[in-house]
């Protein structure tokens, strides 16, 4: 068996169909061996564009993959893989590069920065693992190595593999299995007994879930566990949809002052919040206005339960979801469902706002679509919007996410059409990528908030002309890459684009005008928060 | 004053007008800096096109600058930062970042990747000075060190510059002198010596002129020397047009066996190859198929001179040149051209192919023009072209350079319209950067090789699905974001295209279509040395 041929063996059976990338000088014999493990190459038009695809690939199926050339494209794709570092999405980068046996030789080789190992030494810094593969007695072991971590701890990691390695004769190799170590199961008990009588003891408890809960697959044993308990459920905004928000439990997200009423009170009136799988960042916590009593909070993640102030390291959060969902003793509450708050109806024929925008996608967030959404308004604005399927860069934040992240989801989970919401800043980086969509028969709806300007940036930043972007013909650009569109200026007319848009058979584009400083009540009072951070700098 | 007012004061100093990037909340009292410091702000689509606007920039005006915010901004630069470092264009790189004083707090800040310093670790591998200006009492000497390194070695530099460092007040810098430690004189007399005997007792010396000539401003110098010996002027494919390539004593690119024959035979045949500020790369060398016996070769560059096997160390290209630009008693030598080789006329409403589109491209080689040629066939083919600029990654070898390089050009030198070539792979990655030259008025004109297809990895690589690329409306496209353009499928549409173009007065795309595996002759020549190197993967 060759390297390369076992390493895609062992994508594959991770239930991986689908490998993202550039092809380059460097990663032609990579590509063969891709192409004959039956594996689907899909090309971007931008490595930047592959990274958002594989991201979105890893969250929904637990394993995206990369398949880049050395230094042109590898580098092109540290802020993707950064941003899926930061928010534990499982990417394995495969790189190619030059012939190991030219390391020695002095040469300077194109596409090299400094030296030989420029590209691994930046990539060190946003995985979790990596190797570059130029030693053929453990370059099995290496693999076996950077997947599992991959696997395990939800992190990027990073393989490079050398032209003269790809078709390295490797033997019959040992076998692969991913184990992460094990606390002492009198730890286990220790920390159930503690979590238990916590929860037995309160009269408030709710639950306030993370990102981790979808990272490691916990979603179904949360929902079991919230309606053993009946107890209300909030979300973090990075975390938004990991639990159904139209399940009568959901009470919103919570981020400090900035998400709705029902979920500041549930989390900061409880004498128990049980936090699972959530991530302490500037945004999840509405740029610090939250009020978390650590006392009352039982956190835990991936790594560790913490308890208040003590910690239990190596118990999981998995190892506590697990147990709670099958204690036999745990309370049911009491729990009736805070009433939504009253829709305020403006004419369908005004100007169409953000808040009108976000209100007639409601229905969409259903179980034929996913709702991807890029930054700025489009995150912020649809903290309001009750979705299945949510994916957003939530916490990392970069622009240019969410077109690429579309032709992820969709091979991903193809009964899903993917719905994007996406400014005209972030869209003119990666919206091309819809070309790659219509390459592979995907049909995304994309709707751009257009509104001529970096609004998000605008409305908490100093006065400058630094902030506008002139006019496109987006719809004419849409039609010139295969895809097709409509521009809309009024609610009414929004309305009949989704319809048009819900049965189009391919990618459409809906071209949003939107007065330039018409942004969401979300962002608004988002905004105020950093208005006043930046006031201290003064 | 305040450490952005004087940061923005000294890179004004440098002959500097314009900042390329894309503003982020980290970074906007940055750009409220840049704005009041009279410099502009040239907004581009992608931080990836902003860096290689700089990197063009840079290359004409002898430094570029680039604005971005943290993380997203930042480390969407890295490729084509580590570009410039590979291929010595200084530019100097300041990104927004969280406030210095949040940096203790442990918090999770938006944008960050492992930690506060994630992102100045990542530029150190691909700049060669790099800071985070996060104490107040060095800022101003972190300054001076970083912008000097780039000015003198013209690599990269990094400055990281936290939203509360901006407006601190910094009192009365002290004088910033950028300068180099000289060599003892002896030293250079001992080296200058040995250069002068070496050359007057050659029969046959032959300049080999390198991409650090336009670097560190010595083109005139070269000139001078060339035209005061009278020999053959070759040039590395990296530094194409350093020497103007119409000038009598130019001979053409020598690149092993893919150059033109006249240029193998003078630098192959001589005895005394003075190689000024080339560097041995395998795209320079062709593959490694060039044959230079370095006890025949007296080398300089910007770090030392080197003479068949000593070293002179820290005595620069710049002194030799000056040296011998002065030098009284050079002997003159007796020189003619080489016959240029009778071009092959075909049929003008034959199928349009490489060759000829490449052939008729050469009247815009002239003083109103700047050529800029993006990798692959483009690159390759347009050794054949004779110019007198010339920008392309020519050792580094990155898709996407070309077409936000114009905008580069266009505003370090408005008097010259650039004319992009570039392949339609490379267009789909950055080609949307024309909307950026639209914005501020310029007027590139880009002809797209259009084939189809990755076709330089295609005829050099195996068999395989992975190199097509499906038809887009490139000129529909183009009009889209505020362009004009046509498409041609013949020679004399081509002709009447670029007539059509050169009268347009603002940005125009000629989508030249071109079959599938037709390349120009020199990308053939090419094809075979890299298809014996991975032949000996097997």
């Amino acid at each position: 068996m060759k390297l390369a041929d076992y390493l895609f063996h062992l994508i594959r059976r991770q239930g991986v169909e689908h490998v993202f990338g550039i092809p380059g000088d460097f990663a032609l014999p990579l590509y063969a061996a891709l192409e004959r493990s039956g594996l689907e190459p899909i090309l971007a038009t931008h490595e930047p564009g592959a990274g958002f695809m594989a991201d979105a690939y890893a969250r929904m199926r637990g394993l995206g993959v990369l398949a880049l050339t050395y230094g042109a494209g590898g580098l092109n794709t540290v802020n993707p893989v950064a941003a899926a570092y930061a928010e534990k999405s499982p990417i394995l980068v495969l790189s190619g590069a030059p012939e190991a046996r030219l390391r020695a030789s002095g040469f300077m080789i194109h596409h090299i920065v400094k030296g030989f190992d420029s590209q691994l030494r930046v990539f060190q810094e946003v995985t979790g693992a990596a190797a570059a593969l130029t030693n053929r007695s453990t370059a099995v072991q290496e693999i076996h190595r950077v997947l599992a971590e991959v696997l395990i701890r939800k992190r990027p990691g990073y393989l490079e593999i050398p032209r003269d390695m790809v078709n390295l004769e490797i033997g019959r190799p040992g076998p692969f299995r991913p184990r992460r170590v094990r606390p002492p199961q009198p730890a286990l008990q220790e920390a159930f007994r503690e979590v238990l009588a916590r929860i037995q003891q309160a009269r408030r408890p709710v639950i306030y879930a993370g990102v981790e809960i979808e990272r490691f697959g916990l979603r179904a044993d949360v929902v079991t566990l919230a309606e053993k308990m009946n107890v209300p459920v909030a979300t973090t905004l990075m975390g938004k949809a990991v639990f159904p928000e139209k399940h009568r439990n959901f009470i919103g997200t919570y981020m400090g002052r900035l998400g709705p009423l029902a979920a500041i009170q549930a989390v900061e009136d409880s004498d128990c919040v049980l936090s699972l799988g959530t991530l302490t960042t500037d945004v999840n916590t509405g740029i610090f206005t939250a009020h978390l009593d650590p006392r009352k909070v039982i956190h835990a993640n991936s790594e560790e339960v913490c308890i208040s102030f003590h910690h239990f390291p190596g118990v999981t959060l998995t190892d506590l979801v697990r147990f709670l969902r099958d204690c036999r003793n745990l309370r049911r509450r009491r729990f009736s469902p805070p009433r939504p708050p009253a829709a305020r109806r403006r004419g369908r024929g005004d100007a169409l706002r953000m808040d009108d925008l976000l209100a007639e996608l409601d229905p969409y967030g259903d179980q034929h679509h996913t709702l991807i959404a890029d930054v700025g308004d489009c995150l912020f604005g649809s903290v309001s919007l009750k979705t299945e399927v949510f994916l957003a860069s939530g916490f990392y934040a970069t622009m240019g996410f969410a077109v690429p992240a579309a032709v992820g989801a969709q091979l991903a989970e193809p009964r899903r059409r993917p719905i994007v919401l996406v400014g005209d800043g972030a869209f003119r980086m990666t919206g091309l990528e819809l070309a790659t969509a219509r390459d592979h028969g995907l049909n995304p709806i994309v709707i751009l908030a257009n509104n001529g300007n970096f609004a998000s940036l605008q409305c908490m930043g100093p006065p400058g002309g630094f902030y506008d972007l002139k006019a496109w013909d987006y719809v004419a650009l849409a039609r010139a890459i295969g895809g097709d569109g409509i521009q809309v200026h009024t609610r009414r007319e929004f309305v009949q684009a989704l319809r048009l848009a819900d049965s189009a058979p391919g990618c459409f584009l809906i071209d949003a005008v939107i007065a330039p400083n018409e942004v969401s009540t979300p962002l608004r009072q988002l905004s105020a928060a950093v208005r006043h951070i930046l006031a201290q700098n003064r």
